[in-house]
């Protein structure tokens, strides 16, 4: 288990490939965002966009499994107070394999509550063809290792 | 339709209330968001944080579906450029009934593309207790009416 001492500024942190599929794009807008150009391939709206597109929720919903996966699950996380700066800079398609890193922006040790800090790093997401797709600040509360 | 004249600076856009059920907080975070606090009632760390809570990207996609209900479907969308200052401000749990409003904060044509323009809103969002849960500032593209 990872606690806040694991953590540097600076320190860069890879999250594995994930693809994205049309199921899912679907599957996500027909619950949370159904705007015609996440639903329906045919709509004109959405071919004027250029086709298909997850909801930028979905995204970041995804980024956040990618972090759960590379490192929050074997880290002693609470909960997080909130999101900085996030920004969807193109748009993430069926087929799409999205990649990145997570960067240590700051580590701080809570005076108010000894036990715990926040770690804020920058997560940087990009497509197969190297294109930044979203950039996002993350704050979470993280556990310090008990026997410090 | 509504066009981006359709809207005015200080304007309040009321949500219509959304029950969140525990099956879809353990179904999110299954596909997104695997933390324990977010999965399993009886885990420790779940108890020791007051008990199951939604992941806070599930929140924000149930505000997204909030949105989208109250206006965004029937408005000259486009895509979003991103979001500001997002707040989790209390937990999530299942059976609490989300309300709230979304506030014009700014309404901005574009000089670059002079048939659409930038919607700037601030949402809020308590639960049936009155307690704020989430704040965020967002940014929406939208059309300006054809005709003008």
């Amino acid at each position: 288990m990872r606690y806040l001492q694991d953590f540097d500024t600076g320190q860069i942190i890879s999250l594995l490939p994930y693809t994205v599929r049309e199921v899912d794009i679907i599957d996500f807008a027909h619950k949370f965002d159904p705007q015609p150009f996440h639903l329906d391939a045919a709509d004109e709206k959405t071919k004027a966009l250029g086709g298909l597109m997850a909801s930028g929720w979905h995204t970041a919903a995804i980024v956040m499994r990618m972090k759960v996966d590379a490192y929050l699950l074997d880290t002693a996380t609470l909960t997080s107070p909130g999101i900085d700066n996030l920004r969807w800079l193109a748009p993430v398609r069926a087929g799409d394999v999205l990649s990145g890193y997570d960067e240590v922006t700051a580590v701080r040790r809570l005076k108010s509550q000894p036990d715990r800090g926040v770690l804020s790093t920058k997560v940087s997401i990009k497509n197969q063809t190297e294109t930044l797709v979203m950039t996002l600040e993350a704050a979470a509360f993280v556990m310090v290792r008990p026997t410090d």
